[in-house]
């Protein structure tokens, strides 16, 4: 007999990483020093790990408005938008940011993710929806509410969506959606190619500015903006919880859309609104994002430097041209032990694995503020440095020379950088068999290389043992299978026991165990 | 060729309800007096239209805990828990929670939409999920957003979930999900009989208590509190926009299911965390809420007055037996008319209409706050008795006797009070045709009566009409179809032209167009 919480029961990453040190997720933070650095555990690090580009959460400005909004509305509207959920100042922040981004209306929501999940109340039963495969979750599930039927393209391959909008039914609606500033490689979509795919096929275009509202174009306008087609995109959508110091989202277009999903939207009407302190927030960090340009330019000069000095060491930043500067790892558990180094030696930045990436295509994703000192960026390149050595990850000594990083300022249309063989391979999905080795390789290599593979290898198999399903197990032969069913008695630390278990028992080449009778 | 945003350029129920003055969305409140009384358009009008439940978002000690925390961690986490949106402050919120509700472990989301959400990872394949017809639409994009089979049961009705459980797959899991209060209609799940079928049919089960923790139950836990059910409940959600005075939710249960959740859901580590203001109010309502049941108590007391004193003018409250008090009106433009006359004299409450209540069922829905002055209830009452008289909801005197309502406080265990045989109908979706009227009934109205059927009917259907779709238009005959394309020439009082067209092209007694050749 089933259980619907069985499938939570026989999960067990979350124990292995514990078991094994390297679990690198809900990290509590216990005070904040100018949101550039805080305090875990209490110890002081350095944040490269938050999304608050201008650093505008710890701007005395902006913390004044919200308390001050607190002291004269209370802690809560105690209810959605549309019944008593609408305060003066959400209208206030709606009109300024219609005005901002140059539209006829703007529609304010709790949080970012519902915010794109508002989209669903657009997308009726003959339309279609024309979706980037790397564009963030809560498009995904604004898609999955929506009615409409979905198209994806591969990431930021217009080829692929040009033969996808040939073949629809040319009479059904049509939208394009797509992220502006992709938030874990930090490459832009083509948005003047995507104009003139959506004017020749007549369909709308939307544009996710999550990573680029505040940062991109010269007023901080995001990708439209810095594209110098504002006019030529439908819909834009931002978030509060980056750039604008709060927490919410903004749907800006037409008055006639707005206004329906104002009133359509289940995420809006069934929701309760921002909160005052949240509204006020963001209407300072608004104000503050229209007086001070010279916060962007801080905030892409470091991004610049960040690029320049992780490609300086060897190390691979892929694609990226904005302040999302992700450092190429590979493998899942050598990824989760660079954090845990940079993690000891005092950087806080987020490792990226599989499925937010492709698999074998895992990073260290790093962003920053223009708050951040030149004392904070250098000290975490040289512990990137460090810690890149000792991990294999970069030579010992730095390369001769390095292609330089082209950053999205304004006026210079940049999209992408070039990316590495290995980058582009990791994401198009065509990394295989990373921790595979020949015997040629093997001898090739010193006793703490080969002992270092071996480490990787079992750590990847145990990782992967214990998540087994029930379709795995019955690839087992008889001996694993009887180890196997003893798994329950294996102590905390799985990583020896599996290591050992797994070493008896044989793998191939692909990680997977190999079947036996 | 279509387009996606016709279907928002199409949509005319905004435009309709602007012109005749009677649009209730939306209003923006422009200050705030003890929460219990706001400003709109500079007017002060009493608010019964929150869900602020215990007063909370006003009280001093909740502001200055969100002030302290602006002032300690800045406005905005400005990321997602699972990276680097975890404060010690969500971990405290966390324990406390858990604790406070009797369960292993509790996980604290941004806002109570998306908590409900995320159920949606525990929902697999292979899984089934019961759902009461009239849960709140969150659960019903949670369950959306999950892979498991739905399968709705009609609202409250056991028997009816009997059947589709024995129907059931008998290995597949299986998750019964319920309101714990209903939010529109204020009556109560029957736990003890779900507690049951879950046990005979291998279920989960889970209860929402947005409307009823901080509530119901001698502490305030909810409904499995009030039930004396909390073992026998395997999940519970609440909301903090309601008693909690912030903007969050949190899901309590065994910690291997909430873990996995923690880890799982797209809405929890795809979407940025509560704010530091949010959770420290948040923290300190639940402190309150442990430390101050009188709070409790005067909020049922107001509930049975205010019930009470409708249900003595000969309103109609339903089924309710919580501080949710709906006063059934049945007609959807009657009651944006009793919203308007309230909102004139200074009273904010809020009109439920289709599809959140079932067609023919519109009803004005009230709801109290423990901190609401005796004189600030009586002149509710005041106002809807003029009202109700008014618009003949009501009779010109008050009935000799009427039953008075049931409360659920603690150790009763009452569910629902007896509803009228109207209010049962329009709960069941019964409700027929509830503008017609047969000519003998006509002969035996007065003139004045008869004037306002008559304006009535033609507001419904100019409502219908300036919304009609493609499919509703085939059913025109030519004259009706010729002077349809020319609706575009109609000025803004659509009502007064559009009665007039109607009028004279007829309908059938369901309000539908009749087909003519």
């Amino acid at each position: 007999m089933s259980d619907v919480f069985d499938k939570c029961r026989s999960w067990k990453d979350y124990r292995i990483a514990k078991a094994a040190g390297i679990y690198p997720y809900f990290r509590s933070i216990e005070a904040s020093h100018g949101a550039t650095e805080v305090e875990i555990e209490g110890r002081r690090v350095i944040m490269v790990g938050s999304n608050n580009y201008l650093g505008l959460s710890a701007d005395p400005r902006v913390k004044e408005a919200a308390i001050h909004a607190v002291e004269k509305f209370g802690t809560t509207c105690s209810g959605s938008r549309l019944l008593n959920g609408t305060l003066a100042l959400h209208e206030e922040l709606e009109a300024r940011l219609a005005k901002f981004l140059n539209r006829e209306s703007a529609l304010v929501i709790s949080t970012g993710f519902q915010t794109n999940l508002a989209l669903s109340s657009i997308l009726g039963r003959h339309d279609i929806v024309f979706s980037d495969r790397q564009n963030h979750a809560s498009l995904v599930d604004g898609i999955r509410l929506g009615f409409a039927t979905e198209r994806k393209f591969r990431h930021n391959d217009l080829d692929h969506l040009e033969q996808l909008l040939a073949a629809a039914e040319p009479n059904a609606g049509k939208i394009i959606i797509t992220d502006g500033v992709f938030s874990m490689e930090g490459d832009l979509c083509n948005l003047p190619r995507l104009v003139e795919l959506a004017k020749r096929y007549n369909a709308r275009l939307m544009t996710d500015d999550a990573h680029s509202m505040g940062v991109l174009g010269e007023h901080g306008r995001g990708v439209s903006e810095y594209f110098g087609l504002e006019a030529e995109t439908d819909l834009v959508m931002g978030t509060f919880s980056k750039s604008f110091a709060s927490l919410g989202g903004v749907l800006a277009g037409p008055f006639e859309v707005i206004n329906y999903m104002r009133h359509k939207a289940r995420s809006v009407i069934f929701s309760a609104s921002m909160t005052p302190a949240s509204v006020a927030s963001a209407l300072k960090a608004l104000e503050i994002i229209e007086a001070e340009p010279e916060r962007r330019a801080r905030l892409l000069d470091i991004a610049e430097k960040m690029h320049n000095g992780f490609r300086a060491m060897g190390f691979d930043t892929g694609v990226s041209v904005t302040p999302v500067v992700p450092v190429q790892i590979g493998d899942q558990v050598k990824c989760f032990r660079f954090w845990k180094a940079l993690h000891e030696a005092g950087v806080f930045a987020n490792p990226v694995i599989p499925p937010a990436v492709e698999a074998g295509h895992a990073l260290i994703r790093t962003s920053y503020m223009a708050t951040h000192t030149d004392a904070q960026l250098d000290q975490v390149l040289d512990t990137f440095e460090k810690i890149g050595r000792r991990l294999d990850v970069i030579p010992e000594t730095r390369p001769t020379a390095y292609e330089p990083v082209q950053i999205a300022r304004p006026g210079t249309g940049v999209r992408a950088n070039k990316a590495s063989e290995k980058w582009a391979a990791g994401s198009a999905g065509h990394l295989v068999n990373p921790n595979g080795f020949s015997l040629d390789q093997l001898s090739r290599m010193s006793s703490r290389e080969v002992a270092g593979k071996l480490f990787d290898a079992v750590e990847h198999l145990t990782w992967r043992a214990a998540n087994f399903q029930p379709e795995d197990l019955r690839k087992l032969g008889g001996a694993s299978r009887r180890l196997w069913k003893k798994r329950g008695e294996l102590p905390g630390l799985l990583l020896e026991k599996g290591a050992h278990f797994f070493m008896k028992n044989g793998h191939d080449h692909n990680g997977t165990p190999v079947e036996r009778n």
